[in-house]
């Protein structure tokens, strides 16, 4: 990506392809056809910004949503798989300060008057509005300061609230996740929310994403992008019960979706994500090649980017092919692979890792290959999680 | 168990079950039919042994041995797996210090040769003799220190010489791993290793056990008792390449097993194992019930268990009842098994963790249950993996 506006964070990554011609403007700005908001309500007693609000002018748009798939999943996330028309989802209310988890019957009845209320405020049908929430987990919403403050977000709403939008959804994140990208006349911005430990114990991931592209198949479009990003990374091999991903297509500017613009968006936040995970210092990329088929490498893949093993020597620059060897082979326990080395493996970028190590195992057992990008563990990790107790 | 003798470290776990009448003995005492010894051959820079011997002298005697299951297993392991007579496995070789892993042809040559030296001294086939490495990969044996020292070694087999060759197996382990019990007239004896960092970076479990008994089914027999013990035992989730566990019957006392005296030996030194993991300073037990099958009560009770969520809550005594259910949603991700709260999950035992905590889960999908033992995370760890590198 090109130049560093104001407020942008952290790192550009190597690992991100960007499309010809790809420019990057100011995150507060949302493409044509959406605007955002955000207030205090008073779920963080912080007096930050903790409610939130995206929403799409456009009747005609298209949208599509991804939930996590964990089996004890939070009311926000059942009422957006069970209560909501996918395909048209024009608005987002989110709150950050409580993740509405394991919080019941009354969980449900809460999610559901968010949405609500935001739709009455808002003008559309509640089946047009997802909810997301995050932070702590089995205690009741204060749904009087969220319904309190309803008014006063949609009077917030502005096609320049992106960078409000993006703060409002914070938690223990260290730094705003945001990110816009213009190319072929074609505007891609997102804002996310990464793994921050949330008291007592959840990490989870929020992504919005806005385009004023014409898409015909979000939700296939949505998937893809998807794959090669959120899908492929790790921090602590965790999956919350409150994960969300939507994209929204205003279809204003009445032109198609530039070839990998909607990927370098997502993969760029995903990498914040990782690199802004609890304690991390570096984000790792591994590269699995030679696997007898697509499971395969996705499976070596994942338990090396998952081994504490292999994190630990991220976080410690040691080129240690031999846990890389050690997790592949316990990923394919039972057959026999012979004993891998340095031949195969390749670690060197540890050694002298900054922000980012590439590493990569070629095994000999077909052609397919797959890639995860991952975060070291460190001491932060084991301060955050074991020293600050409930 | 009973009283705690000389030299016998560390805990006994409230998880061990003894059989009626047993008796915990001196550690040192092999029972009838076995001699051990150990020597320094010069492996390990320190001047600690390093090469250790166990025998069987009752030629009509029963064995039974367990390898690891990783797909890059090193030369000892497949010089068990493909060239051992797996029934009459008279002697066990042990060097610590070099892992002989990753080390291609010519770590085939020298395990065969260490076998092979091994069965000339003690005058038995090399079919029954086991061989066992632990220590740094990828670098050479150093066979001529070994190939020296195996007159001496032979020489040094006593009937107590279960405190030598304990100690001789020992890595980075912080306390030697040994047990002898006695009941109905039998004793079974043990050593083991554990999980402490190898460099560079393997964590290997070692095991061999000794009984008196007449065992009609050793195999049997051993896979039940591992199923029970080293089988239920996770410290980072990490296989080795090395893992072995023997069990040697010498049948000189002409009885057979009493129940749960071969379980209570091998608990007690898996829990060792656990507890004595890299940075370890408590063990946790999580059961999970109620699991529609076997297979995903053991799933789940193993996500919970190698959550670093979980393993650090166990580190700051926080009775995280949310990372429980978090973990368990995520091993049966794709499901719906609603939201999980205090009434099903237990973990009011982590507010008071001293060396042990015992926690639970109640699905409500069926009638299987499991349970597994594992270590907390803890800063040490990040110290051991991250801060020595290669």
């Amino acid at each position: 990506m090109s130049d560093q506006p104001d407020n942008e964070p952290f790192f550009r990554s190597r690992w991100v392809e960007e499309p010809p011609g790809v420019e990057q403007i100011d995150a507060a700005v949302l493409p044509t056809g959406f605007r955002a908001g955000a207030v205090h309500c008073g779920l963080k007693g912080s007096g930050a910004t903790d409610l939130g609000l995206v929403v799409c002018d456009e009747p005609q748009m298209s949208s599509a949503i991804l939930l996590t798939r964990n089996a004890a999943a939070a009311a926000p996330i059942r009422v957006c798989r069970d209560h909501l028309d996918r395909d048209s989802i024009r608005a987002a209310i989110v709150n950050s300060g409580n993740a509405n988890a394991a919080t019941g019957e009354q969980g449900m009845v809460d999610a559901l008057a968010m949405r609500d209320a935001a739709a009455a405020a808002l003008g559309i049908e509640p089946g047009g509005v997802a909810v997301a929430e995050t932070g702590v987990i089995g205690v009741p919403m204060e749904m009087d300061r969220v319904l309190g403050a309803i008014d006063r977000l949609a009077g917030s709403l502005s096609t320049d609230g992106a960078v409000a939008f993006s703060e409002a959804i914070m938690t223990t994140d260290k730094w705003p996740k945001r990110c816009t990208l213009r190319a072929g006349g074609v505007t891609v911005s997102a804002q996310a929310k990464g793994a921050g430990m949330i008291e007592p114990g959840f990490a989870t991931m929020l992504c919005f994403v806005q385009t004023d592209a014409v898409i015909g198949r979000t939700a296939g479009a949505l998937d893809e992008a998807a794959a090669a990003s959120f899908e492929r990374i790790t921090v602590d091999g965790q999956m919350s019960t409150n994960d969300t991903l939507l994209l929204q297509a205003s279809g204003s500017s009445g032109l198609g979706l530039p070839e990998g613009l909607l990927d370098a968006v997502l993969l760029q936040l995903a990498l914040e994500v990782v690199a802004d995970g609890e304690g991390a210092t570096r984000v790792g990329r591994i590269e699995v090649k030679g696997a007898a088929d697509a499971a395969e490498a996705e499976l070596v893949a994942r338990r090396i980017a998952n081994s504490p093993l292999v994190k630990t020597a991220l976080l410690g620059r040691d080129p240690n092919w031999g846990r890389i060897a050690q997790a592949a082979g316990a990923a394919l326990a039972g057959s026999d692979i012979g004993e891998l080395g340095p031949d195969v493996i390749s670690a060197d970028e540890l050694a002298g890792a900054q922000r980012e190590a590439e590493l990569g195992l070629t095994l000999d057992r077909g052609e397919a290959a797959a890639h995860v990008y991952f975060s070291d563990l460190t001491h932060e990790y084991i301060s955050i999680n074991a020293e600050y107790t409930t």
